[in-house]
């Protein structure tokens, strides 16, 4: 176990925290919410955000960038975007500072007031519609499929790193389109990319399902969401796909001509995913030792760590890891030789452990002797020693296969952790220890509400692939057709 | 010509303006002086952006990511940094707005009000020091060799799409070194990877070489810059990289232990290259007929447009470009087929001119009996018709060769245009007429803003390869040892 670190039974939280900070993915800046997102950290960023933007691209999106900035006027237009968004907006005033004229350093300047006050950017449905109102006349012109990756300012009261922070990192998706038919195909579309993208990638099990008008989107007609489960049995959202009908092109006055000739509004929808993802990745997956990395998204997959006492014994060690080292190189392996000199080997196998290094190579002089190298994987802490001829063929695999362990050990973890009630007492009972409920509901926001509430849990999602099945919601005991996911969340 | 399109010597600016507009770069938002950066546009940003973090990558630096604001006290804290950024500040002063009580639609929340005020970052030195502080503690963690990529704001009065925007996109690398010397090489070496950028992917010839102090950037010792000409004569400075001396690390008290184990601030640099690139392509290739690409940058580098009356002819074209598209995508040519029917041949020819797209392959009923294809090249607008079995190879040829004849025209263009001019008299006639002029200078700022006053013309660099030359400043006649470069700029 790293020096002081935290165990997840000990206090999942500060666990969580620790791992982040000591694994070098963020620290706290000093902008009270924001995060400065640490180069480890942003190397599996931008793995996830490349391959986000190939499945984008495959699915025809292209990408565009508009203003940080949007003007309040247009954030007021949309009625229920507006209250949704409001209590959490930066807003900027004035656009100049000047020389103190009292005394040292710089003030705003209170000649420099702007006529109208712009918010950063929540998210960027208004200044995107605003913008399609110029882009869109015929129906040819649909669908508009675009995507862009920015930042985004939640003005956030208590906040945590990646969970929830004032800035984040996000893709937002806003697409055009001529029917209701075709929005709801892309919403579903795009959820489905980000469940693959989930399971996949990060190896993350995810429910899929609809949000209860509660929790959808301020502005839109229906939520879907991808939802993950955590080591604390917590759930996760970890992506949204909105339908937003007509009501933003409504707000913005974006008609289009039909193939009947007629005006018609535009049908949209937009989608996110937000940095917040890294903070899932670390708590679906991560164990007492540190951080534990799907290769898929790993920036180095395999480390090579020479045990020596001697520089004769580090030369020979190297004169045999330089050509394994291309060689893993060659097979498209991200591979990382430390031979620095000022740390010895026990040192560096603890670093790579809390840094989430999927597989760790050791050689040291016996094994030169013998023509072996130790195997060990991050994912599960076990270790071999294997003939060093055999390793890069060796090693592709056992990426594979620690990619799909991590994957079935989260799905193995969900499934025993969601539990099947059907009595108030017994969910009230449950929801302490943890977990997911399936339970059923009876439809109405007002016992939504009650049972969050009562048991801080919240309803993540109506699943898509969950059988009809006629029961008695576990609150009113009134009559419904499905049940429904329940969890705490973050 | 397009249509209305301004040709160059009509109107240069309003040429440029409708390029940008026209072949859907980008286009002014609602919110003044910021841009929507649009699909097409956003499509060379990217491979921009995939080029140079591809060359930043190799020579060893990595991305993280700092926060969007600044605090007003930081920015406080190196003073001539301070004046050079506090008269064009987006200052956030709230963080919520509330419904306005006296009527309709938000306004601020009075009660929201920061204790500081945050500035939106006009360039991320302050935050990134202020950084720099926690993760620099001995000369083992030095050089630190980081980038950003991300987006800026500096409230411009005066704006134009790309050239100077209130907010743009940008990197800035950001690196701290254990010596003096470390870091003027790593400034020097960052300005040689923006010269190749220029010079091998944009095609555009650059003067390297260093600003004069009334040009630095403020808080550095030194600015070293690409300056490039553009078709009206002006200059373009293309990228800058800072030489910072100790000026951050003292201002944010940086200091590291050094292998003499003392302690010793951390010398800096920083260099940023921007979206006004994406303004420099534009001005420094295109024609009258539109937008031209260098291919390395083209999101489409070659169009086959089929040439045809009945469904049956086009059925037959497509017949033949099918199995020809899959070759050129094989050969790793990013190539489009244009076979949509609700516009004619014709209009396609002026508007894949107008995008710029590098090679246009025209196929008809006749091309099929001859079993040839027509090649149009956008650079020099020649034609010719060529066997269709040998179109791969040809088009792979062609590409490198339009890229090079871009290169080589943009040169020929600078050297025409550049001028040695050793009197006043000829200095003022030269200036009216554009191009760069190469002049001696007595070194003085005095001299240089005095030039500045009466021709509006500025050094832009001091030239790094031209050879040491005494002479008389063309203004005061005082000694001076070497020719500088002087233009009005961009």
């Amino acid at each position: 176990m790293a020096k002081g670190l935290p165990t997840r039974a000990e206090n999942y939280s500060e666990w969580y925290n620790e791992i982040v900070k000591r694994a070098d993915l963020a620290e706290n800046s000093a902008v009270r919410g924001c995060m400065v997102i640490k180069p480890y950290g942003y190397a599996i960023w931008e793995k996830m955000q490349r391959a986000l933007d190939d499945m984008f691209k495959a699915t025809g999106h292209v990408n565009a960038y508009f203003p940080l900035f949007v003007p309040k006027s247009f954030l007021e237009k949309e009625e229920e975007h507006a209250e949704g968004f409001a209590k959490e907006c930066a807003v900027v005033t004035h656009y100049r500072l000047k020389a103190n004229p009292d005394g040292k350093g710089l003030i705003v300047d209170p000649e420099a007031k702007l006529e109208e006050e712009l918010i950063v950017r929540p998210t960027s449905e208004t200044v995107i519609w605003n913008t399609y109102k110029g882009w869109i006349q015929s129906w040819r012109d649909l669908p508009l499929l675009i995507n862009q990756w920015c930042n985004v300012v939640r003005w956030e009261m208590r906040t945590r790193l990646f969970l929830r922070t004032a800035e984040f990192l996000w893709q937002e998706g806003h697409t055009a389109h001529a029917t209701r038919d075709e929005a709801i195909e892309e919403t579903e579309r795009m959820l489905g990319v980000y469940a693959t993208f989930a399971e996949e990638w990060m190896a993350m099990p995810v429910i899929q399902g609809t949000k209860t008008p509660n929790e959808r989107f301020a502005g839109a007609e229906d939520t879907l969401c991808i939802e993950a489960m955590m080591q604390d049995g917590k759930a996760l959202q970890a992506g949204t796909s909105h339908f937003l009908a007509q009501n933003f092109a409504k707000s913005f006055d974006v008609k289009f001509v039909n193939k009947e000739n007629q005006l018609e509004y535009a049908w949209a929808t937009s989608w996110g995913l937000s940095t917040r993802m890294m903070g899932a990745l670390v708590m679906a997956h991560s164990d007492d030792k540190g951080l534990v990395l799907p290769p898929k998204l790993a920036p180095i997959q395999v480390v090579i760590v020479p045990i020596y006492k001697t520089p004769e014994e580090l030369a020979a060690i190297s004169a045999k890891v330089d050509p394994l080292f291309e060689e893993l190189k060659a097979a498209g392996i991200l591979v990382k030789y430390d031979d620095a000199d000022h740390q010895r080997s026990g040192w560096k196998f603890a670093e790579y452990e809390l840094r989430g290094v999927p597989v760790r190579l050791g050689l040291g002089s016996r094994d030169l002797e013998n023509g072996t190298i130790e195997v060990a994987r991050r994912d599960n802490l076990t270790k071999e020693s294997i003939a060093i001829d055999s390793v890069v063929e060796h090693v592709k695999a056992l990426l594979d296969e620690i990619q799909a362990n991590l994957y079935d050990r989260a799905l193995k973890f969900r499934e025993e952790n969601t539990h099947v009630v059907d009595n108030w007492e017994d969910f009230k009972a449950q929801i302490e220890k943890g977990g997911f409920i399936m339970a059923h509901w009876d439809g109405t926001s007002e016992t939504e509400e009650k049972i969050k509430e009562e048991t801080k849990a919240t309803i993540r999602c109506i699943p898509f692939n969950s059988a009809a099945e006629m029961g008695k919601c576990v609150y009113s005991g009134k009559d419904s057709a499905k049940r429904v996911v329940f969890a705490r969340a973050y």
